[in-house]
């Protein structure tokens, strides 16, 4: 065990969880993960996850960390009253600083501290990034008064063409055929209804629905070969560009983007990136972004050079 | 009491229910009135104010009806199995027919056997007539699926709006100044959001998100003086004849329209009005059409002569 000041990083998402031992310099342990860590829908689970994501870091770092810095998602609406004491419970520090999850995507791809972030996965959020800090938000207003262009925003689109096609009311698509593949063996029975229409309108009304975002995915694998998939892909990449056009200062400085919708491989991403050319870089998750945080709380350098040593660390 | 063959014609809805004693040559006693009678919300209060409003109509008529015609909204996806037993505790006959409102909608306004019937309320649903009775039915998939153009539908559109509003993504819009009108007293607290868009976000959170319904008139009145308001009711009037369009001959025939959105007087039901012409009517409810129905079922002649006589004795 050294005596240098060290910190546990944590990056919690809707999926899963990753926690790191990082040193003021840079140096990091190996990334430990464990299952969702978002308190927006389970704030107990979400901590426990959390919490033994941290003490599997501890445990395999020869560090002895007095301060954990988590960035959570959606921690701006609702905060998250359980995890100090998850993190008691197992004798982790109980010094936490708690920060959005659009910071630690952010400063995963830069240290530069003026930029804005945009985050689309499930829902949709942007920021503007100025001294480090998170200075302002826009969208992040949920599935029904926003996420516009997001997963739920593109699988409800999808849902609805679907629905309009079967019904005789929108143009032919081949999401259609790819919808109802999804639905086989949901029951389908209903007096004015074809079958097909009868087990959409029950598999929708089965579960959240947050659920139809599954069906984004079908929208960006048929973009290339069906207009209405081509058209719903080109107004979600709109509605990105919208939101990001409304951050202050979003027309200097790096723009990092993250989240499955923004994908540089999709069809939405793709769109997005190329419209923004090369001021835009992208992350798949924020653990080395939290890590640089917690550089920066221990009173280290967070500039480029200890990200590019924290990016090297945590690739291996 | 004469010996007359009479029925019961029942028309429930989402706000009212309205119930008529008729005979087969349409006369009529006088209309009685209670509170919802939609069984999708709740069926068993719907049974009991259906019920109410039958005896009450009996109470008012010298007839002693042996049959109950009445048209539910909903009864095609879920069926009614609570009104018999409530129709059999008040005395009432338990002979019953039940149709769509769709079709007393229809019949209100002609006795036409061939034709077209849309109504658009906080739902919105489209219907082929034929033969008197409805051969298909087009829309009519919920808020979540389908309704397009409907109340809920230009409703969420103007939250959407004043959301993008108040967070710079979106055109400024008057309709702003009238929702947060509305929201006087909601508490608005958070982080990083105005006061304003916070108490948006809290009352579209606190309860179904048909709520967002309420806020369709607001687009309504504001669309002669604002350009986001005049756009949305004017995408609603297209949804409104893209789906009219999708019903099979609607291309000859009466075309019925009812439902406050359709409603002649408001922005949305002007312009599909203007669009249909002379083949549009207007329907306020389906009190005269379920009349004419029970005529129909008592082996009367449903006529136009009929239909005019019920509407006479309906408006005294």
């Amino acid at each position: 065990m050294t005596t240098s000041s060290s910190a546990i990083a944590v990056d919690a998402g809707g999926s899963s969880t990753r926690a790191v031992v990082v040193d003021r310099d840079g140096n990091c342990g190996p990334v430990t993960r464990t299952g969702p860590g978002n308190p927006s829908s389970d704030g107990h689970r979400a901590a426990t996850n959390i919490a033994a994501a941290c003490a599997s870091a501890v445990a395999a770092s020869p560090h002895s960390p007095h301060l954990v810095v988590a960035t959570v998602a959606g921690i701006l609406s609702r905060g998250f009253p359980e995890l100090p004491g998850a993190l008691a419970r197992r004798g982790l520090p109980t010094r936490l600083t708690l920060e959005s999850d659009m910071l630690s995507a952010y400063f995963s791809a830069t240290a530069a501290p003026e930029g804005a972030v945009m985050i689309m996965g499930t829902g949709a959020v942007a920021g503007r990034i100025s001294g480090g800090r998170l200075a302002s938000v826009h969208d992040g207003l949920g599935w029904l008064l926003g996420d516009s262009g997001s997963g739920f925003w593109i699988g409800r689109r999808v849902a609805r063409a679907v629905a309009a096609d079967l019904d005789g009311r929108g143009p032919s698509t081949s999401l259609t055929v790819r919808v109802l593949e999804k639905l086989v063996g949901v029951p389908g029975r209903h007096s004015v209804r074809s079958t097909e229409l009868a087990s959409l309108l029950t598999w929708s009304q089965s579960g959240s629905p947050l659920e139809l975002a599954q069906l984004a995915i079908l929208a960006d694998e048929e973009s290339e070969v069906d207009g209405v998939a081509h058209d719903i892909c080109a107004q979600a990449a709109a509605h990105a560009l919208t939101t990001l056009r409304s951050v202050p200062g979003a027309d200097e400085g790096p723009i990092v983007l993250g989240g499955g919708v923004l994908d540089p491989q999709g069809a939405v991403g793709r769109a997005v990136h190329a419209r923004l050319g090369g001021r835009a870089r992208s992350v798949a998750d924020g653990v080395a972004g939290a890590a640089l945080m917690a550089v920066r709380e221990l009173g280290g350098s967070a500039d480029e050079a200890t990200l590019a040593r924290i990016t090297a660390a945590l690739g291996r």
